[in-house]
């Protein structure tokens, strides 16, 4: 590609193996076991350079870092990054209140955005929190903040929950 | 990291010139530059692996083919994945409705995901139109297909156009 | 309230009676007995002064025609107006999927306005369509448009099905 | 329509006259206005059965009462209920955050639908506040809540300002 080309090289684990030990283990035990570094974290938190600051029962913080390599073609960082940090941090909010043997899947994300992102944002930081686990179907909300405090956006999921798959 | 380690490079170059090309053409005229690769690639798309298949006037479709680096926790490529497809494909439909001098920022992304995407999809279509486009605001909406047609999932965005920036 | 007040009467049957007709058959068939007059319409569809003008598998028209006793405090027809007449014509667009003996709830409802609906707008038109109709939830799509076809507005919809509740 | 037909009247002022004292006031102050009876409520509130109960800057809370006029077809209160009900929490907590002379105008609305809402639910209660106040747009989110306190719904709205219309 020439001298301006720029290179940044992801190196991961196998995520089948993350998710097999997840499923042996309840939502919060997962989640804390990825925080700890016990299990290798998904490669999808490497390419977004996330990390999982805070895990609570209903209750999830991520943070990330996007780079240059996140732009999109008009001048900031693309909307899949902050969808991919909603939607880690949506879906571990829930995923933190199931049991051993439950699982869960993301029916629909919807994300606003509020304020553009930029190589300049630096660390952003999305806390979720669950707004209500039913039987079938729990529902989440999150914020994302930059450095300062500031509102970046706004996202909200609902995931299925299947019970006793143990 | 040691033996299992997996590793893959992305090689980008700078999205602000990119930015900066695309701004002095029309959408119709900067979506297609790239689709020829007169204009490079902003970085995310290769992070993602995708790639701008057909353009005209509020009609664009990506194809994008995951990895296993797009996985998350629980076994399957993350929600991001194809949120950044639709995020692309909203937008470019959205922008291909533009004049030059004029400029777009998303307001908000609403995925919703109907199967799950494994390493054993393959390509994926996304195919995304814009439903209207007002003096302020464009709305645009799209499908996520599989290589044999199934419907993987959906999505809508609303744009926020800024007129007359040239 | 005084001279100026102006007053509509809403007239209807016992909703507890059509639901129960309702699950005996299977959706098209309520649907259509529903559009033949055959079972009394729900009363919000006569709060809302809709109705049912085309039913087929996966592919409903409401239309509705919206009066002064519908609007909202900043001049113009309640969002609620929309939303309603987006709620029922995308939900019984799945509903008209569905054999006797299942049912379905709607786990959530996106609408994006379009332009404003205000009293000289006349009757409007609402086109659902599902996109995709899976063992436990449907996703559909709505436009609804004018009587001169120009786009008021879009919405989806997700919707759980119970099966088998015969 | 027979001895079975049940009746509900609606009595409304001229909405837009409604519309054309809120034009002169800041947000809160039309707000509260309306609170107190000194502005006649919207039509649409009354055809909900809903009022408002708080207004501060950025948190409004309406609540409302559904009556069986409120029945869908599948025997409970139809979705535009609740949705109509987010709108006005909605859309009323981002007019609290407008001075004299701005305006606004509901971009989207989402509404996802936890518990159903029937004739015993009684009157519910629509807390909102706003997420962000842009300079062009707004982002609120809301929860509804029964008598007992258990999450039946929750929504999100962007909204646009128009700025100086005084």
């Amino acid at each position: 590609m020439g001298e301006h080309t720029k290179r940044h090289t992801i190196e991961w684990h196998d995520p089948l193996a993350t998710a097999a030990a997840v499923k042996e283990m309840s939502g919060l035990e997962a989640l804390r076991a990825m925080q700890r570094g016990e299990i290798p974290l998904p490669p999808m938190t490497l390419v977004m350079n996330m990390r999982l600051v805070l895990v609570e029962e209903g209750h999830v913080v991520f943070s990330g870092e996007p780079g240059e390599y996140h732009y999109n073609p008009i001048g900031s960082v693309h909307g899949g990054y902050a969808s991919t940090i909603f939607d880690s941090a949506l879906g571990c909010a829930v995923h933190s209140t199931l049991p051993a043997g439950d699982g869960y899947t993301t029916l629909d994300l919807h994300v606003r955005f509020i304020r553009a992102i930029t190589h300049e944002t630096g660390r952003v930081r999305c806390e979720a929190r669950v707004v209500n686990a039913g039987s079938r179907i729990a529902v989440a909300e999150a914020t994302l903040y930059d450095a300062g405090g500031k509102v970046l956006g706004h996202g909200t999921t609902s995931c299925f929950i299947f019970r006793g798959r143990g």
